[in-house]
């Protein structure tokens, strides 16, 4: 009986290593590669640990790290869409249902539920930890752009307006961090990096 | 003086995006490559979240959490020690102390001392929360040894004395899951997986 319910989280915990074969469009800082989808969500755990002080209203950083470490799971059956793809993004939301319903699926019921219930609570971006959860999904990218001197941002021709578009979501849940990221924009026009 | 603050943790973040070029002996279940650091500390992360029910005394899953996802980082500056290389460990400790020192210290002072201070609680073993952590830290490598059919182990003639004493940190604090992988293990003998 317990071996069953073990025998399940083991199989989920084997199936998403391919979490780790993903690629998004993200290069490593480094500029070597596109990052992995496995190595996006563990930069986004490290960064809840240690941002969630910059929340607006109060946030519970372990169910911040939840809904950071495993939002993106379902890209394991339903690939990255890239954020500036406005066709990809027209059935991204099914294939991800599809996605989610087969992969939490594979856990014990009521684990694979709360996990299912995560990933809907991170895709709404209603409850304070969802929003942070997803402007840290924000922050980490544009990190990534900045660092690595716009030239992800030149090769598609990503705008101002289109950044600042694509990170709003940070005002709604932390004016600080808000607030720095539009210096760094600032700063990235001034040095070229978007225009 | 707030920016001074938020801007260290910037820079501690981007810093760590290193942690995705530190490749392990462990390589991905469906073989094509090496893990990264990155990739293996995720892994922990969701392992942590979804087993800490199996743990002989009660353990914080925050703080377990905690603890997988920052355990490792340590490893940009003192890189990977492959499980069974004696002569790798001799100075791991000095290195990893260094390498400790200098990437928390880019933190605010006192969340670098926290940080630093769950990574010796890690590596000391003696809490709850830490055997937990450093359980999962051996049953993940176990596990992908297993499912890739025990390549990495004939490849560098791990007898199953040698697997058995890797992963008896389990047993210190999970019966159930020790017993587990005392059964892959006998199952791995069969199979010729190691011997």
């Amino acid at each position: 009986m317990t071996d069953e319910r073990l025998a399940r989280q083991i199989a989920f915990i084997i199936e998403i290593d391919k979490l780790k074969t993903v690629l998004r469009r993200t290069f490593l800082m480094d500029a070597t590669r596109a990052e992995t989808t496995a190595e996006h969500s563990w930069h986004l755990g490290v960064m809840a640990l240690l941002l969630t002080e910059y929340a607006d209203e109060p946030v519970d950083p372990l169910r911040v790290v939840t809904l950071v470490l495993v939002h993106d799971i379902v890209e394991i059956d339903a690939g990255d869409t890239y954020a500036y793809d406005e066709t990809g993004y027209l059935d991204k939301a099914e294939r991800e249902e599809r996605a989610a319903a087969r992969l939490y699926g594979l856990l014990p019921a009521e684990q694979g539920a709360e996990l299912l219930a995560l990933w809907r609570e991170f895709e709404a971006r209603e409850t304070p930890d969802a929003k942070f959860a997803n402007a840290l999904d924000r922050l980490q990218p544009f990190l990534h752009n900045y660092t690595l001197g716009g030239d992800n941002w030149r090769e598609h021709q990503v705008t101002p307006a289109m950044i600042r578009k694509r990170v709003a979501p940070i005002a709604d849940i932390s004016t600080r961090l808000a607030d720095y990221v539009e210096r760094l924009i600032v700063q990235s026009i001034e040095a070229g990096y978007t225009g």
